[in-house]
């Protein structure tokens, strides 16, 4: 892992690691611009040229990183799409709100929403941006399906419910608010969605 | 409404009513190009050129019906977002579960769900595409949205019940496992999300 095999460059996190100095402070030259162009074009601003006119990088040394655009988007998406660690309290409904009030903020935040949008208009048409939706899915997933594993562990959620179910019913509402209906999000929405989410689930 | 007006003829809907028959058939041809190019290669893959190639439509007669591929792109996906309506039973968890059974059809279906995930992308970017998602945000809610008010005029759901809201517990799960988690939708996925719905909310 991180070491400079060519192949490996291009895996997800890892890019980067092991280059020299210059090739370094280029390829995030490069990122940097193709992040704004992402967001400001959507991916298919992001091409070697915009890259290249935006970053003051040379083609040369864009192709040399990344033979193809797809490939630089692929990159630059899973480092835009940034989930924080929350802290745990130990009590489930707490736990529940910090986790979807993090999950909010990636959804508000213009470099992992942009990221996310692209990847769900992709996914199915480039098993590149597949693997990144997987990736981020997991991400943005982890310490949900953390927390209702370890509720279900301990007798505060019932063992026979389905933790992908659960994760669907929490954040569910969050994405389809927050890209299809386009509507702001109350203070209150989030402890809402958790006690609405907890009551048939607990005595 | 449906005249020749050439301004009017990129309106949501009314785009080819008043056309003469030979304009007719060559806009159907060149949107069901545009239709099996859009889901085979994404937004970015709707061209003059692609459209003109594949329908054997000139290109002159495409720019005379779309002057930007923007336009055809717009148009088309108010056409591929299709809702069937839903017969109602009157009894609310029956009925409730009828439209989200009709909504993950429309998931499920290639141009409806492909249309989707364009519309998700280009939204934010590009005001004819957030037109477009209006738009079938209220074809694809309608339904809930009428279903929802009706049984809480009835007291079959508290007054104080947010209409969006409830639409997002109910839809938001369909959405996510759809475009975001990517996993099958299980026979029992439908009632026991509307039963979860329902419990905290009925006596």
């Amino acid at each position: 892992m991180g070491k400079a095999d060519p192949k490996e460059s291009y895996a997800l996190g890892t890019a980067g690691r092991g280059l020299d100095p210059r090739a370094e402070r280029s390829r995030a030259a490069a990122l940097a611009a193709a992040s704004d162009l992402l967001i400001e074009n959507g991916w298919a601003g992001v091409t070697h040229a915009s890259v290249a006119a935006r970053s003051g990088v040379g083609r040369t040394t864009l192709y040399r990183h990344w033979p193809e655009a797809a490939m630089l988007i692929q990159q630059l998406l899973a480092e835009l799409f940034q989930v924080e660690p929350v802290e745990r309290t130990g009590e489930l409904r707490a736990d529940l709100i910090g986790e979807l009030r993090s999950f909010l903020r990636v959804l508000h935040n213009p470099k992992s929403e942009r990221a996310l949008r692209v990847i769900i208009d992709q996914a199915p048409l480039d098993p590149r941006y597949a693997e990144v939706l997987s990736a981020c899915s997991c991400k943005g997933t982890d310490g949900l399906r953390e927390i209702v594993d370890e509720a279900k562990a301990r007798g505060g959620l019932p063992k026979e419910l389905d933790t992908d179910v659960a994760i669907d019913h929490l954040l569910g509402p969050l994405v389809f608010r927050r890209l299809i209906s386009g509507q702001e999000f109350p203070d209150q929405y989030v402890p809402e969605l958790v006690d609405s989410f907890l009551e048939p689930l607990t005595p």
